[in-house]
């Protein structure tokens, strides 16, 4: 009940005051009741006296406990009493299937196994960020706000990698974001305006049309095939929708991990020219390609493409940080609508990026992310198979599995079924605005091998027989 | 038809732009119809007939209509027929005053001296980061992404400070943020609607009316005294204008450096509750404070009232954090707007913000900062008051001066030329919806007493005797 863990970041007294809070909180430590005594908590907990006493004092700053001379500590009677005031509380949370699954994927405290979640172990990332990239220079470099387009020197270390890529970037065509996400927002924000049509990917990130309709945007869905957009329906919908911009993801598509042939993407940059609409390529796999591709960014030379990148994936979950490369008419809008929703970006963040990228190291953790990648995609694909599911895998890549399950399931039943085990699923119908996809899932191949879910699933795959015959 | 709104925040220019852009995008305005000339359509819309020629050079741009040598302006043939890249490059940047600035101050690289910045200088911040807050529990943190909320740790340390501070926070009521202008800009997204009334204090912080009015927001001034907002006139405000909100900053508020008083800030929540609006209280300068103080949300216990906190003004310019604490009912709608926006905040952050709260250097580092300041001010003070301006210094604190220029001198001309020899000054104006402050700069203290920049001032002051006599 006192447990703390010894090895966790969080300090013992913080991991008490939770402790306890929570107990007290949930209604599991009654109003009135006497708590153990310090000494007594000390020994049953293993810290020391001084450390529970640190935590008390919290708690009692909180109003959660009361101390009564003489007789120790007491739960305090419940301290929320307030009559409250009916404010307008503004429109109420949209509880967007895209922002609950984030919501839930990002606090993992509930989930045994995060089967869908959209990054990786963060045992995969424990090498990649060299104790020197933490060193003097990013604490200096925390001494002073960072320029609102990105650190300068970054830009130029992201314009030499985007030309290794084939794209003719300068770092003048850079702004440095808070991953993808911010860049899609400042896409949205300032290139686009309510009830502008747009075009996505269906499947497709599950995330982009949440922040494309939080801008009052029309979205139309182009059906992604296993080489690229489908072509002659982005032709139909950009001739009857006039849309202005096309966001894609040419390589190691999310959530089907196949990559848009040369061919394909030729075909979409004549069309947007034809039709005069831009084109927003999501590029954040780039790093994790086995083989050499063909970008859209590449072809058009950033003249109505604009590229956006991340680390997220491949670097640090945890840092935050990506770029968009674009035209350059185009990046005095962006910047100003970055300085308008954060100022600018983390001047921390920045320089640690930017000391990694400098250093070797990047490309060998990205090396062995490859190899570790490839050897557990085809023990998940085997295992998935085994279940019952069935995974295309010819020219598949990445991260992310997308399994189809037996026709007589459906995903999200499934995706509620998994989540009442703690088994933290990525429905189909979540990466498609039109409802579709209901008779997939997508994995993160890292846990796609866990006991617990493939037997859930197998489970699940087998419980149809009975009920087909029933 | 061409009609303009001269009180809408959209630049003139922009409305004519859009105005006749769908009047041909429309149909209504034919291929290769006769535009009225730039002064009858100037004439007709009441605006000048630069306006208008501005407004046809960004229609010729977009290919939208054509000028013919001698003849006048045509609406060009269907634009989608282009062969060359005619893209939509959405509106042109605001270029709004606020922006400008924000984008010069944080480019030092033309600056030499940054009189008007908002951040003190980074060797003032140099002990702000102990070098075992950027240890391995940083790198770690790194590995995985933050919940949507902010670290669970983080949040308790920001709670258990707020309640020293006699804001009855839980950890749940606070949302971390990347800096105050992410939780404004959080504020404004999801607890705001276009078009919704809102007050702001004039003169006041100058980013925060730029955020509102990207939201389509309608902004009223209060005019702010030395104990706070004018009652009389805020009240009459409430009445007239029905705002939702009141952004407003208690405490070292900027640019003036005044406190509210208590009896202010009772009167104004008393308001808020009569006329049903929510108070945003910017209490970023909490650290810097020397006396005790009384906040809104304090007197309010977070019942109407969210407050802002940062760490960019106090600990580290470049680590962009800070927070919001609102009350419970409105937290899942701030969090959802920051998944949309930019999915989570920096893990890395975070922790480092953590283990900095955790540790006793911060007090230390916060204890340095405010007794150099204090000393600062007063040389500042002196320094200023012999080139010539006047200083208002009683009850005021904090890391800026509001300092009087003389009569005949105008802030905005004065900032122009101060510009011209790599001074940046932060003019009154720019701290003023309306308009007012023109007798004003705002002096960050740590530059005020720079020789180069103390003898352009003297010099300027010393200019007017000539200039009224001859």
């Amino acid at each position: 009940m006192f447990q703390v863990v010894r090895s966790s970041p969080i300090p013992l007294a913080d991991q008490l005051v939770q402790g306890m809070s929570s107990l007290i909180e949930s209604g599991r430590f009654t109003e009135g009741a006497r708590l153990p005594s310090i000494r007594l908590l000390a020994r049953r907990s293993g810290v020391s006296p001084f450390t529970v006493s640190v935590a008390f004092e919290r708690l009692l700053a909180r109003g959660l406990i009361e101390s009564r001379r003489g007789s120790g500590y007491f739960v305090a009677p419940h301290h929320s009493a307030h009559a409250p005031i009916a404010v307008e509380l503004g429109p109420p949370p949209q509880a967007d299937l895209a922002v609950r699954f984030t919501h839930s994927a990002l606090e993992p405290r509930d989930i045994v196994v995060p089967a869908g979640a959209g990054f990786l172990p963060s045992s995969w990332y424990a090498d990649a960020l060299p104790a020197a990239a933490l060193s003097r220079n990013a604490r200096v470099s925390a001494a002073a706000p960072a320029p609102a387009q990105g650190d300068g020197a970054l830009r130029e270390l992201l314009a030499e990698r985007l030309h290794v890529g084939g794209v003719p970037a300068a770092a003048r065509n850079i702004v440095v974001t808070a991953g993808a996400s911010q860049a899609f927002d400042l896409i949205a924000r300032r290139l686009l305006a309510p009830d502008d049509t747009v075009l996505v990917e269906d499947p497709g990130y599950f995330v982009l049309p949440t922040q494309l309709k939080a801008r009052g945007i029309r979205l139309v869905a182009v059906p992604r095939c296993v080489d690229g957009p489908h072509l002659g329906l982005l032709e139909e919908a950009a001739r009857l929708q006039r849309p202005r911009m096309f966001f894609t993801q040419t390589l190691l598509h999310n959530p089907t991990g196949t990559n848009a042939s040369p061919a394909n993407c030729h075909a979409v940059l004549s069309l947007a020219e034809r039709y005069g609409f831009l084109v927003v390529e999501d590029h954040v796999y780039t790093d994790l390609a086995t083989s050499p591709h063909v970008s859209l960014a590449q072809i058009d030379e950033l003249r109505r493409v604009l590229y956006v990148g991340s680390f997220a994936k491949v670097l640090s979950p945890g840092m935050r940080v990506g770029f968009v490369a674009a035209p350059e008419a185009l990046v005095a809008s962006l910047v100003e609508a970055k300085i308008v929703s954060v100022l600018s970006g983390s001047a921390l963040v920045e320089c640690v990026l930017r000391e990694v990228l400098a250093s070797g190291t990047y490309r060998k953790h990205v090396q062995r992310l490859r190899e570790r990648l490839s050897k557990a995609r085809s023990l998940a694909n085997q295992e998935l198979m085994h279940a019952g599911l069935s995974v295309e895998t010819s020219q598949c890549g990445g991260m992310f599995l997308w399994a189809r399950i037996p026709a007589a399931l459906d995903a999200e039943v499934l995706w509620d079924q998994a989540w009442q085990t703690g088994i933290l699923l990525a429905a189909g119908p979540m990466f498609s605005i039109t409802g579709g996809s209901r008779e997939y899932l997508r994995f993160n191949i890292a846990y796609a091998t866990e006991p617990r879910l493939t037997r859930f699933l197998k489970e699940q795959c087998e419980a149809l027989a009975p009920s087909f015959t029933g």
